[in-house]
């Protein structure tokens, strides 16, 4: 995700267009207000602005990727006095995902703006999140835009074996989010916590490609979503075993997940 | 090079500590003030700043390879009140060359401030920058620093035969050179323009292996440099050709010049 409040969108856009290029039109942005706010005093921004930092830089986000020339002017960045903006995306528009932890007012302001959301869940029960995709599809009505995507990211990792994906993912999962909970004053993680989050209703999306699917499934019966994403590699993850990860999720477990909502469904996804 | 004076020190120092993890330590920044200036109005600065801008943010810079808390405030930048700046690279510290073009007074920066140097030369004759090479010696010595590198940074392209390096290399730096050239009122790149700048005494570094170690030996008489950098890929140059003529340059080119070199100087390189 990138924290686009503390950053220069200018600069996100080119460095976005580059990889578009790069990628042959594979790039996307998921723009978010920070949940961390590390980046906050060290670019000079003050948490008073929180919001309207956001707002402000996706509005010029969203200026630049609809034409090469801009001109804007706003409170938190100089103004633009009809300067181009190079190099320019393969894809027109570059697609942009609002992404949220669970704020229901960037929720609204997605819809409001026709974007499609990334819902993090990374704690918790996601079927507590429910409300805001539906909180996003009446405020993308009520603008007038067509049903928008739904992303559901979240943590997690696919082994051949139930067994092997747990053991494998708790350990560098478990010390990322210790060393990122000294910090932020929370407990250590610990394996109970973690089987609990790796269970059919918590947020970590763990197990072998039946598991995967199966929960991905489960999730699908709350949110209908249309993409789900899976972060791998937290820590120092062995690399072999993240592409195993990567390989299961690609070969077992989106076809089953596939095969299923289109059951489900009537439609192609 | 990186263009510090429109850039954010600290995003400069992140992305390259970054790259100094990814690649065990082999990072190097090299910052300059820009022989182009289109990034001053896209990033809010203005052109009457340009030495102050740099000098600014290159003393930000400096300090934060340092140390990991930065307590800084300055005219162009928001001031850090001991923050902590991640992550910290491998090398300490990481390596900051100072990247001028011609300008003598950059010159002078670098060496009293006790950073080496890297001399752009991609046009004119590359015998005209001595002064410049020297002018780095005496600020040094002046200021009390050890002798510092100085590396020649110019457009070049090894292939296997002196024909090839040239047919090869002169389709795309033509292009790339007119399409610059067009934007700000040179003429053209011709094959006779190419074919001056090819020779000995010009400033592009193409041929065979013998040939470029030859051209970079002529160029060491007149600076006594300690590194030579060459930049192959302008504009879509073929990848192949690209990765032959770096292989020819480490495989070929460089054991010449090595051994000239010590031969020389009596010192290893």
């Amino acid at each position: 995700m990138t924290v686009l409040s503390s950053e220069d969108p200018v600069r996100v856009f080119q460095q976005f267009a580059t990889v578009d290029l790069l990628s042959h039109g594979r790039a996307e942005i998921m723009a978010g207000r920070g949940s961390f706010i590390e980046s906050f005093p060290l670019f000079g921004y003050d948490l008073d602005d929180y919001d309207e930092l956001f707002a402000e830089k996706l509005d010029l986000l969203l200026q630049l990727r609809e034409k090469p020339r801009v001109t804007w002017s706003g409170r938190h960045r100089a103004a633009l006095a009809d300067q181009p903006v190079f190099p320019r995306p393969v894809q027109d528009p570059l697609p942009v995902w609002v992404a949220v932890g669970g704020n229901p007012q960037s929720v609204v302001r997605a819809g409001a703006l026709g974007l499609p959301l990334a819902l993090a869940i990374i704690g918790g029960e996601p079927a507590r999140f429910a409300p805001l995709a539906q909180l996003h599809r009446r405020a993308a009505e009520q603008y007038g835009h067509a049903p928008l995507p739904v992303s559901i990211n979240s943590h997690g990792f696919v082994a051949d074996t139930s067994q092997a994906a747990a053991d494998s993912f708790f350990t560098t999962y478990a010390e990322v989010m210790t060393q990122l909970g000294r910090e932020r004053g929370w407990a250590p993680m610990t394996r109970n916590q973690f089987d609990a989050l790796a269970a059919l209703h918590g947020a970590v999306v763990v197990g072998s490609p039946e598991q995967v699917a199966e929960k991905i499934l489960f999730q699908h019966e709350i949110f209908g979503h249309q993409r789900f994403l899976m972060q791998s590699s937290l820590g120092a993850a062995p690399h072999r075993e993240v592409l195993r990860s990567i390989e299961l999720l690609g070969t077992e477990v989106a076809p089953i997940v596939r095969a299923e909502v289109v059951e489900r469904t009537g439609a192609a996804t």
